[in-house]
């Protein structure tokens, strides 16, 4: 690994505790400035979405507080682009205190450097799963 | 997109269809030698698993006969790198005549281009689900 690819790799991994930073306190906005602009999500037994409805799913968690982290298992830098594996947790806490919903598991994601020098999320596939 | 990004392009379109033929004629060892030997596959609710575990699973499927299609829908070459994005449907038929399994959904792919020039795959994440 060079230099070069240790400063990226931490540029990443600063990106992802800012996400999750901001995820985590409902700051959707700033979610929303670290995906690019074609970003696909893609979820088991549905169909990609991309950025608007990202932006929609996120607005219809508000009656949640969420608390979660993220443990990065493995980045890859290839030049202007990178791929990232991430092991996530998720507890979303319904304001009114009904039961929490807990998830985890692996995600798959393609990182893209914008010609601004910052890195956003491009394509995600997320395979978390409800414990049985 | 350039002649050779659409020459290598190909080339990866070339190795996925001789994956599905091979998958689902059963040549297990024609598949795995599609595959990195660091490859990592992950599943929804799984533990990331490597070649040797698909290699398992590849040999108890031979009681079943596999129909099934793949769909490209984007591929990016990045290099000595690509992502590629796909949808399968697969269906899985018990040669004892029981009900088949039938599974679709989307892939997420890290391919990467060995020194003898061949792709091969990296990383896959597979949302297929069993229909509801």
């Amino acid at each position: 690994m060079t230099i070069d690819s240790q400063t990226e790799e931490q540029a990443i991994r600063d990106m992802i505790a800012t996400w999750m930073r901001a995820s985590l306190a409902g700051d959707h906005e700033t979610v929303l400035s670290l995906m690019a602009e074609d970003a696909l999500f893609m979820l088991p037994g549905q169909q990609p979405f991309g950025k608007e409805a990202f932006r929609a799913a996120a607005q219809r968690q508000q009656n949640f507080r969420i608390e979660g982290k993220s443990d990065i298992q493995e980045i890859q830098v290839l030049g202007d682009w990178a791929y990232m594996r991430n092991y996530l947790e998720v507890t979303m806490l319904p304001l009114d205190g009904s039961k929490p919903i807990r998830r985890s598991g692996h995600t798959l994601s393609i990182l893209r450097k914008g010609i601004d020098g910052k890195w956003r999320l491009s394509r995600d596939a997320n395979l978390m799963t409800s414990p049985a």
